[in-house]
């Protein structure tokens, strides 16, 4: 038998996160003041976000280099295994070969590290001290917390009041990291305290929470905000993951005909596609299809439109050029909490308008039938945003089947399941449908 | 910088178990029956074990051939990484050079599924269709359930009352692998419904699930017993993570002064320990160091006596000659339930009266100290039992500063701690004393 692991040694770690925008054949249209709705400049970033990271989110350089520290605190889990799912490719009885990049392993369960360590380096060269974030049902938050203790840097995580009370170990989890964890609204901002103030019972939301997150940095002189994805300079970070497995498939001997990754925000996605589909914008690969996956109870991608929108609830955020379902929208509780989003990020809206990518939808019961088969092949119990990857590779799996085609399908495992087996317990159950 | 982590590829995963019953200077005493008290033979193990696994357990070859199948799946995990603690040792401004074996990267997240997978296939090859077993906290119940469900088999799992009530993650866990879970004490067994009737609100003890899970294996046609410590057989599937081990650090140009590894059953000390013991037996490395390390509240190898006991509470297990607190004995709930147990396994404790190994015991409050430490480094939160390795790996570090000696220290690191951030918090909200 052939490896079930393609691993790369660690000098194969990038040495330079890989920026779609300068491939880009029209530039992204520019983010626009929520006042004025006039285009911003850095100027008005800087109160919240470094110089280093603006200047990333606005570059048109090609490659930009990843700081030696970083390529070192990234060898903590990196380069991270592709693995051959040979398993599910006879279960399926299909003739394609499928592929998965394995971002699971880091030490926080999911790709997030990889744009938490290199945010936390860039804030501390500019001698931010702290770092200021929300987070929801909290991959994004342990990750900021981890990547702050390794660098030695302080961390303050805004959770979602909801998620505090309902998920303790994800917070938890935060808390063991050396981070501040509060549940908001909070009383440490204004924000907090006037939502407070008209519903002391208010559950919360990743809006109210974002909008702490970004007072707290504001008038903090040692501290900066911080975000998991959607902007740029997120997804750019990102790109060690596709990168790793160009060289891995390479390794294979194979070339990827669909690549696919699950759709939140985008940086998951996007981390495994945009090395790619430099191939597709250049013609050498017409044929690739790259394949991002949403929730059908939060379709963004698939039913939204692509205009200027906020990126929070309140309206009080630069306005971004995407697909989005309204900054008003509320999506479903679906017990993928990281593909709970009304937008997306400007540049997979922008690739998906020029038609360089495509996007599916899944009901979250069927995801989680495919995510328990997977379990079964593959050992690993995958999260469930990383499932909706899963799913999506399963059904092309079986119109290769259908076609006689032996299509190579390459998606990413973008995060484990441990920490939500509550919601495999619902599905396990039954009170899942599977058009849920 | 050189690598943080020394890897292997698949075909360095080792053909043959090193069995260490094949090197000791003086023989094992055997297990005797638990009615004549003479010594058992195959026969009276034949109704819950496989011939195949018995013959194992027995065996006085020095090497036991690992088939190509279940090396397969072990290529879903293995070869683990050993990973170089730069930050910890930096932390600890120690000479020290310190080592960790990971076996938390299997996908149930502990080396327990080293020999999950073995026992599957053994029983496999014998015809039998179903395993039952006990799990306390859950990390053997998971490991066998997932092994079952690669190797399409069935699983039975007995799980103590009061960890199924109140660690419902661990057996949502084992559902999602398609194990059949019960609160034990329960009403499938003869076992079961005399303690019920009894006392109907018992909370269930490791002892009475084993005395199930054995009836259970011994009424069926279709069903074996499996036991994920303790026993020869099982050890000695665990003797993989040692002689991969070994290769890691001959490619590191060191060899360990201090070898560790936590101890409750026995199996994940073998693990590491025994590969590295024969040079120590032979007079190649005589000044080697293994140490077993337990918790204060269950002090079996630092306090209990050397003598013939059972296995199990109610005494119904063949007796084993090793150092115990007596079957009776109840340990305070310590988070570390992976270690809670009041014997050892016979091979280590034979061992241990020849002064080929040393024990250890620490409390569980200064192992949460030093668990936290390590998660501040290392990014990855260890699971309570493996703290108790890390702990001492740091009190050994910590002495090599004081002696200006530049020891090499290697320890095991057994599983991850994500099913266990109730202990974490119970420690970080001061609930846990030092000495506790």
């Amino acid at each position: 038998m052939t490896d079930t692991k393609i691993t790369l040694p660690e000098s194969e770690i990038p040495t330079h996160f890989y920026n779609l925008a300068a491939d880009l054949p029209t530039p992204l249209e520019p983010p626009l003041h929520p006042g004025t709705r006039l285009p911003i400049g850095p100027e008005d970033l800087a109160p919240i976000f470094p110089m280093g990271l603006i200047r990333q989110e606005v570059s048109l350089d090609r490659e930009i280099e990843i700081p030696g520290e970083v390529r070192d605190i990234y060898r903590l889990y990196r380069p991270s295994p592709v693995f051959r799912a040979r398993a599910l490719e006879e279960l399926l009885d299909t003739p394609a070969h499928i592929y998965y990049k394995s971002e699971h392993v880091s030490p926080v369960g999911s790709h997030k590290l990889n744009t938490a360590i290199m945010q936390a380096y860039m804030n501390k060269q500019e001698g931010v001290r702290r770092l200021a974030t929300e987070t929801g049902a909290g991959q994004w938050g342990s990750a900021l917390a981890c990547a702050c203790k390794l660098m030695g840097m302080e961390c303050m995580v805004y959770m979602v009041r909801v998620s505090y009370d309902m998920k303790p170990y994800r917070r938890i989890m935060m808390k063991t990291y050396g981070a501040e964890v509060v549940a908001s609204p909070s009383d440490l901002t204004a924000a907090g305290r006037a939502i407070l103030a008209e519903d002391p019972e208010t559950p919360g939301s990743l809006g109210i929470a974002i909008s702490e997150a970004v007072e707290d940095a504001a008038k903090r002189e040692d501290t900066k905000y911080s975000l998991g994805s959607v902007l740029n300079h997120v997804l750019l970070h990102q790109t060690i993951i596709g990168q790793e497995a160009r060289k891995q498939m390479e390794i294979a001997g194979e070339y990827p005909d669909v690549i696919i990754g699950c759709h939140g925000g985008g940086s998951n996605f996007a981390g495994i596609a945009f090395p790619f589909l430099t191939d597709k914008i250049s013609g050498r690969r017409k044929n690739l299809r790259a394949i991002a996956v949403e929730p059908a109870a939060c379709p963004s991608l698939t039913a939204g439109k692509r205009e200027y929108d906020f990126g929070d609830v309140a309206g009080t955020t630069p306005l971004l050029m995407m697909h989005t379902l309204g900054h008003k929208f509320i999506p479903a509780p679906v017990h993928a909490g990281g593909l709970r989003y009304h937008g997306s990020a400007p540049l997979v809206s922008h690739v998906l308008a020029l038609g360089l990518i495509e996007a599916e939808a899944y009901h979250q019961g069927e995801v989680f039938e495919s995510a328990v088969k997977f379990a079964h092949c593959e050992g690993t119990i995958p999260a469930p945003e990383s499932a909706h990857a899963i799913h999506s590779a399963m059904v092309h799996a079986l119109r290769a089947r259908e076609s006689g085609e032996s299509k190579v399908i390459l998606f990413n495992l973008s995060g484990h399941g441990y920490f939500d087996m509550a919601s495999y317990e619902k599905f396990l159950s039954g009170a899942m449908a599977r058009n849920d």
